[in-house]
């Protein structure tokens, strides 16, 4: 394509480019005019920590707002010049590589290729608020391919970002800087979720676009669609070789996420070299058996007009996700070091930068963002908050019309729990039906799904075993996306980054997801990244020990309960009856920016006497005591879950010998770390150093709770097929021998 | 197909089902006659456990074989009666049946739908000796859909393996019974594999056929084809949905594993009810995509021939590995229980057990064989000892001709390391060039490849970072698979589980696999099921922690070590330099029963005085102290991979003020365990309980050996991107933090 600027071609390019949305097919980014009576309803999607300064700039750019918008239609037209655009492009092909090699780190490899279908995103397509990266009706946008970061950054930096300036770029994967190493959602507003692992972007964005179909079905009206965006993600080879990928987009076309357009950066790199020595499957054939729309544009290094024509097609196709292949060349523009994998991961070296910046005709000082470029962009700044008042005028008039819906996703917006939601919460006397807690926990979550709107979720293909299905909801489907029991089918991985998407989506929904406790090892990664990205997601996991019985070793956890624990920012309870189911599933809700994961019996237990919601909030506590007043007690049981029963029994056997006996549960290490010294000491008193565990699991840790002179009673090998009572007996995890450890130790 | 047993149908039959083998299209399952000159060779693939009676039985039965060989070829030709077949499969059925409902637990539903394959695969066209488990060259099966494990225990009862007798039948999923809820290799000679957490037998599978298509390529030679066998699976729709599966299928495609078949048992019903639900991609198509020969068999529970046809064909396509997509009915003959999900899991219960029997017209007792289908089957245990013994004789035509390379079959076979081979090892001095642990690695990796034959392995498309390459050697492909160098693409959990393949398929094979420490969390569960089910795979994972910098906290382990050493039968093994990583090898090469996990630096370490490779057999091992003769040091610093040096350091700054400082590498925990009392007071006296650790890792678990007095440096929180020396400062770990730990504690 010439890069003529006539009027006439920037009018074609312009009709090619334009984006159809609520049936409008050549509407334009920017409307020419807006309504100027529009209020900006206060929640509107922002967080707490851009929200004041942030309203009032939002405010400010809306009174100029007819102005503004009419200036960025015309700056729009001019995108589509050709020359223009290729410079923006090229503005973010070198912001990469600049930032890359003042760090002498990082990937500049990707931007560098994909920069062009960066920019039409960005630039041309996507809907979003500079100053406002929480407006709730945002296009959203997924890095999947991680290492590339610098294209977003280089983007958001365009775009007019507030977290990345110009000295951010320069701080690129530097200590403290807000543009790390790969893109992180918690360090840097505009980016949507933390992705760098491979394949869970692709995953995250598959529940972004979940989300985004479930709140539409639920809450857009004929005459206001109030929930109404798409989701764009660019993944790479490395993603689609990943096994979560298969999953999460096998759901994505199960579901029929017509919203949800993925751009697959087909470079033939990877890091071992070309992909041929490992990765020859038919991609477009797989996508197609995965009930995908498929989208070939052969040359992504300089074909904006095709580029432009697949979105064009993708939206219009809406009940299939749709994957763009975009061939393009890694490291575009570097004459020694593009199409090799030397120009993944490494800086380009001073040489080379030098020889891409003759090569693309590319005369400016490092981090230089020429001025028409930077003109050009600056029309997202008001056209953006021209778009959020526009949503915000919207949703005034949903209000109006709406007024209980308004307000229930309103709540899932902004996040605010309803007053009195744990009210809900099931309670429970040592006089009620003993129970499985898996039994308990869907006790739990029908009684939540009734007072928390935004709770959602299903199991990998174990509803019926992990207990989790909502009763009074049928199933998110295709044609049913209002409903919220989701089925995933055995695809733990894929659910996990599926239900990160959906934590990140909006503050106020809280995805559970659930499987046997043993297969979280199938989901770790997913896990580790709700850990880190501060997805308050719960984790319903079941079968959580020995307890299961005949299925086996395979089947049984030993070392999970201490892998959690020694995970950070993620809570591992495990409770042991129904108050303290209750009391997991309050912590597990407060708890927004940190997961939670229940481990939850297949086998029945008893209610137990001194057991509290309470109790489970402070994360350890003392369930029953009859040392008298002053005195300390003689010893010190401690259980969790399963085993808390057993913990009880014993010392029962022992009072009745005269013995003083604490027990304690230690339903959750971390939050009984989080309390003060004092209370500590109040549960664990440093003088009482005769202290038995019991856990039906590894005894790895348990020293720092027993101390050197106690003794942790637990499993430290793999489990065996066999009836469950059988097997407790044959490992020793009874009552019997927590009475005997407990007259050892006080002998 | 009429259950006529006419002679001229059933040699039609037999046609079909005969086995194309060696370029001989209609050959029949077994010899009608062989060589009676056959001698045995002690080792042809006999575990110790079986070997001495095993070796003996084989050899009565060979002086019988020319007698036997022959009635078994008649009794094959009985086969063919479909009635008699039809009772052979309804025997697998009630067999299964059966042992649920005994056991009151289990999965009837697959054995039921799959009963009509695995006869055939068991009766009519796997060469396997059911006397000796281990036989070398013997088909493999993996029935990767491992709930419907009683399918195999079935078959294996009437193949004649002595390890499921009619009593072990009866003692399905009870404590101590060969029989247990899914199947494990370590209980059940027989099963290859350990299967149940869904898609790891797919993945495993390709592993065995990888295995076998590595030792024909590099053994086979024209005139004598020592190595050929084919790989079978059955796995269902639950790993179809795995992201596991595809990747290992991708690769299965890409390598061209034409001796992979994989029997796809298509019912349509999951736990969580129809697949509609939540599974509706074109798995043909996808196949298809991956590069497989696709075939669909659309009568699974009646269709004998069908299923013949398909194999046959499958065996023609020498370059694709085969999807043989089986629609059958889950729960076969259950006539209120079929085609639903409540016969997947669960006992039919006594009534409609007999419903069941009524139905199929079976009048017996429960567990019964009857006497036509017993003396059927009965033919295996010659003609099985048979296809040994004609191999052996192979083999002993091999060994005359080629002696050289049947000394290196020899020892894959039997797993026997060569003398000395440890003298491979490299050995470093202080004075050695300081090195990164994972250079370290490679240098290992390439002086073992030369004297062990069967060291095979590759990374997860990070070989120039993990450092992997063996030099000397080039990439396993489709059309070089004799090359040693796996490039297993960005899939590292199939990578995981095909080194499990790889492991099991034959004691001497070592497999090794590659990528960076964190993202152990994508194939933990492979790497869970190396350390049950005994598999001695070598995990070579680098940018072991916050010292990979940059790359930021996605990439950065924290709890990593501390959740595999709670792991069992896992060797966790974190080498500090040269001598270090050199024992960590020796280890792992010398734990074939026991994976390990390398944690390798990024970063350069010195090489430090006092490492040693027997300092690392032990665990945990005194590396430098100054309190001399009987005098107890005042302070024991401890110290794994790259902090060790750090520990040294601070050391040098504490004797310098005259302190008594003991330097303890902690190299391995689990080794360490396994000391004596006595080694273990001698390295950390119970009367000193001034000790510091640090570890650039999670703490959990370290208040074991620092003790309650103690102090444990580590990091629990998530990582940052910067510059690694940088983070290590923000961090506090450095020495200054060691020094002024032990000066507190000594204070």
């Amino acid at each position: 394509m010439a890069s003529s600027s006539s009027l006439t071609l920037s009018q074609a390019i312009l009709s090619r480019s334009a984006i159809p949305r609520h049936g409008s097919p050549a509407q334009q980014l920017y409307p020419v005019s807006t309504s100027s009576a529009i209020s900006v309803p206060s929640f509107s999607g922002l967080k707490s920590t851009a929200s004041t300064s942030a309203r009032r700039r939002a405010a400010t750019a809306l009174t100029r707002l007819p102005v503004r918008a009419s200036a960025a239609v015309e700056t729009l037209e001019k995108t589509t010049d050709t020359e223009l655009v290729e410079k923006s492009v090229n503005t973010i092909r070198f912001l990469a590589i600049d930032a890359v090699e003042k760090a002498n780190s990082g990937h500049p490899g990707l931007p560098m290729g994909c920069a062009p279908m960066g920019h039409i995103l960005y630039d041309e397509v996507m809907r979003y608020n500079p100053k406002n990266p929480y407006w709730f009706n945002r296009d959203r946008f997924v890095l999947s391919a991680g290492h590339g970061c610098m294209l977003q950054y280089a983007l958001l930096h365009l775009a007019g970002y507030d977290a990345v300036k110009e000295e951010d770029l320069k701080g690129f994967r530097q200590w403290g800087s807000k543009t790390p190493g790969h893109p992180e959602n918690f360090e840097t507003p505009g980016v949507e979720v933390t992705t760098g692992p491979l394949g869970q972007g692709i995953a995250n964005a598959v529940g972004l676009a979940l989300a985004e179909k479930h709140l539409a079905a639920r809450y857009n009206k004929p005459d206001n669609e109030i929930v109404d965006h798409y989701t764009y993600v660019i993944l790479g080879d490395g993603c689609q070789m990943e096994g979560i990928s298969n999953e999460a987009c096998s759901l994505a076309g199960h579901w029929g996420l017509g919203k949800l357009i993925a751009f697959y950066d087909d470079n033939h790199i990877s890091i071992d070299g070309d992909t041929e020595i490992a990765f020859t499957e038919n991609v477009d054939t797989r996508f197609e058996a995965l009930g995908w729309h498929v989208i070939w544009v052969k040359n992504g290094n300089t074909g904006y007009d095709e580029i432009r024509a697949a979105i064009n097609e993708a939206k219009a196709v809406k009940d299939k996700p749709t994957l763009i292949k975009v061939t393009t060349t890694i490291g575009f523009g570097s004459p020694n070091k593009a199409n090799s994998y030397s120009v993944h991961g490494s800086a380009l070296g001073a040489k080379e930068v030098e020889a891409t910046r003759q090569n693309l005709g590319w005369p400016y000082e490092p981090f230089h963002v020429p001025e028409d470029v930077k003109n050009h962009w600056s029309r997202h700044v008001t056209g953006g908050a021209a778009f959020e008042a526009e949503w915000n005028a919207k949703f005034s008039e949903y209000e109006k019309k709406y007024p209980e819906e308004a307000a229930e996703l309103k709540s899932i917006i902004t996040g605010e729990l309803p007053a009195g939601w744990e009210k809900a919460l099931p309670t429970y006397t040592p006089e009620s039906p003993g129970d499985a807690t898996r039994n308990l926990s869907q006790q739990n979550l029908n009684a939540l799904a009734k007072v928390l709107p935004g709770l959602l979720g299903g199991s990998a293909d174990l509803a019926s075993s992990n207990m989790t299905l909502l009763k009074m909801f049928g199933d998110f489907q295709k044609s049913t996306p209002e409903e919220r029991n989701v089925r995933f089918g055995v695809r733990e991985h894929g659910m996990g980054a599926i239900c990160n998407g959906i934590a990140l989506h909006s503050p106020g929904l809280i995805p559970y997801c659930a499987t046997f406790f043993v297969f979280t090892d199938y989901m770790r990664a997913a896990m580790r990244i709700s850990a880190l990205s501060e997805a308050g997601v719960i984790y319903v996991m079941t079968h959580d020990s020995i307890g299961l019985g005949e299925d086996g070793p395979t089947h049984q956890p030993i070392e999970h309960l201490a892998s959690f624990r020694a995970m950070p920012n993620i809570l591992m309870l495990r409770p042991a009856d129904g108050n303290e189911t209750a009391g997991a599933y309050k912590v597990a809700v407060l708890n927004k920016k940190r997961p939670s994961v229940l481990a939850l019996s297949r086998q029945k237990l008893p209610q137990l006497p001194g057991t509290s919601i309470a109790g489970v909030e402070k994360g350890g506590y003392i369930v029953s005591d009859n040392s008298s007043g002053d005195n300390k007690p003689d010893v010190i049981l401690i259980g969790t879950g399963s085993e808390l029963e057993i913990a009880a029994k014993a010392a029962d056997e022992l009072r009745k010998e005269g013995k003083g006996v604490r027990v304690v549960s230690f339903v959750c290490w971390e939050l009984f770390d989080e309390q003060s010294d004092e209370y500590k000491e109040s549960v664990l008193p440093a003088s009482v150093t005769a202290r038995v565990s019991i856990e039906a699991g590894s005894t790895f840790g348990w020293e720092k709770i027993v101390g050197a002179k106690g003794k942790a009673i637990g499993i430290d090998r793999f489990g065996a097929s066999a009836p469950a009572g059988k097997i407790y007996k044959e490992f020793g995890i009874t009552a019997e021998a927590v009475i005997a450890a407990a007259k050892e130790l006080l002998s």
